[in-house]
C-alpha cells in the first residue's frame, strides 16, 4: 500500500490506510516501523543531543556520529558485541540488534529516529482504530530489518504485534509416520514480516504490506514471545 | 502444492511437480529440504551407524541416540555451542545450525535425513529439468527451518539456490530524502522461504510451494552468498 506523504505526529496513519484499501476480516496489516516512529514523534534532532564521555570515546573508534552513539547507548540495556565497526545491543525493549535500531535514512540530514517506545501497544492501539473505522477485525505486525548471526544480508522482522499469536507451536503434533514432533515452533510472525518486506522494498513509500488469507491463532500476542531468554540463547 | 506420497530415491520430483500445478516463466519454486534429502537417498538407516567414541561421549551428556551424535559429527566442520542439550554446528556446507540439520521426523522410526549433500547443484537440477519438461524458467530455492540467536522461533532459510540472486542489495541508492541508504541488503531468498512456510506447514503433505509475481534478479546465484564468513561473524 503506497502513502504518498511523510509521515509527521500530526498524521492520522490509520486513517491513511483504509483510506488507501479496503481491509477485510482476518487482514494482518504489516506495518514499517519508520512510520510509527515518526508519528509518535520518535524523530530526534541530532543537534539537541550531547553525547558522553562514553559516547564520544565509542565513537573516536567506530568513525560514527558521537550524538548517534549517545542515542545508541540510551536506548539500550547492554553491549552484546562491539567490534568491526558494529555495536550490537539489547536494547531496552530486548531486542538484540544493530544501533539499537536508530536509524538516518529516509529522514531530513542531521535527524534519526528511533524504534517506538512500545511497539506492543503501537500495534494495539492501531488494530483498534482500524477496528473503529472499518468494524474489521485484523491483526497488525510493526517490522524492522535486522541483521542476523551467521547469515548475510537483513530480514524483516517483527518488533510489535497485536492480534496474531506470535509462534506456532507443533510440538507434540504427529508427523506423517505418526512420530510425535519434537522442538518445531515456527516464528510465522516474523516469516510474514519477511513475506511483506518482498512487496515493500526499502525505497519505495510503501510502508504498509496487506497480508491475507493465513490462517493465524490469536491468543497471548506479544513480541515478547519472540525474545529469546539470556539464559536460553547460546550466542549472548 | 500438494504430493500425496513419501518421495523415494526412485521418484522424480519434477515430473511430480509439473504434472500437479501449472509453472510460469518467472516463478520461484520453494521445495522442502525434506523431499530433496529423501530423493537423493540421504536418508540413513541409524542401526547400519556405529558410534565413535566422541559420539558414545557427547551423547551421554545430551540425552541423544549416539548414532545421531556420530552422523551429526561427520556432517560438520566444527561444533560451534554445545550447551543445554543443543549441539549447534558449522555443517560442511558452511551452516551454522542445529543438528547439522539431521532430522528423525517424517521418516520411519530408526531412521534420519541428512542435509543434500550439495543443495545449490540441486536446486540447479531440478531448475533444469522444470526447463526441460515445460520451458519455463523459474528460480529454484531449497529451504530447511533454522532456529536463531536472539529470538524465539525457528524460520525457514535458504539452503540450496538456483536462478535467484539471494540477496538484494540497496548500498548506494537514495532514500527518500536523497540520503545514500548506507548498508542495507536485504536477504530476499530467506525471506521467500519464510513466506513459502507460511502456506506449506510442518504436518501436511506440501513441500513445495510457488512465489509468483516477484520480480528478482539473477546472477551470482549461490547459497554462499547468505553464508557469512567466521571473520565477519560476532558471533562465532
Amino acid at each position: 500500500m503506497y502513502i504518498n506523504k511523510e509521515i509527521e505526529p500530526a498524521d492520522d496513519v490509520v486513517e491513511l490506510i483504509v483510506n488507501s484499501v479496503d481491509i477485510l476480516d482476518g487482514d494482518i496489516l504489516v506495518i514499517a516501523q519508520k512510520i510509527i516512529s515518526k508519528q509518535e514523534g520518535q524523530t530526534v534532532d541530532l543537534s539537541s543531543i550531547t553525547p558522553s564521555l562514553l559516547a564520544e570515546g565509542i565513537s573516536s573508534q567506530y568513525q560514527k556520529d558521537p550524538r548517534v552513539v549517545e542515542l545508541i547507548l540510551r536506548e539500550s540495556k547492554k553491549i552484546v558485541r562491539m567490534r568491526n565497526g558494529i555495536i550490537i545491543v539489547e536494547t531496552n525493549h530486548g531486542f538484540v540488534c544493530a544501533n539499537a535500531g536508530i536509524d538516518e535514512s529516509n529522514v531530513p540530514n542531521g535527524y534519526a529516529t528511533l524504534l517506538p517506545k512500545n511497539p506492543d501497544a503501537s500495534a494495539k492501539s492501531i488494530q483498534k482504530k482500524v477496528f473503529d473505522k472499518t468494524k474489521k477485525s485484523v491483526a497488525v505486525i510493526i517490522a524492522d530489518t535486522f541483521g542476523r548471526p551467521f547469515r548475510m544480508g537483513q530480514t524483516n522482522s517483527a518488533i510489535g504485534i497485536s492480534g496474531i499469536t506470535p509462534i506456532l507451536d507443533y510440538t507434540g503434533t504427529l508427523d506423517s509416520f505418526n512420530n510425535v514432533l519434537r522442538v518445531t515452533a515456527i516464528a510465522v510472525a516474523d516469516e510474514i514480516c519477511g513475506a511483506a518486506e518482498l512487496v515493500m522494498k526499502k525505497t519505495t513509500k510503501c510502508p504498509v504490506t496487506i497480508i491475507r488469507g493465513y490462517d493465524f491463532s490469536n491468543n497471548s500476542c506479544s513480541v515478547d514471545t519472540l525474545i529469546r531468554p539470556e539464559h536460553n540463547d547460546l550466542f549472548r
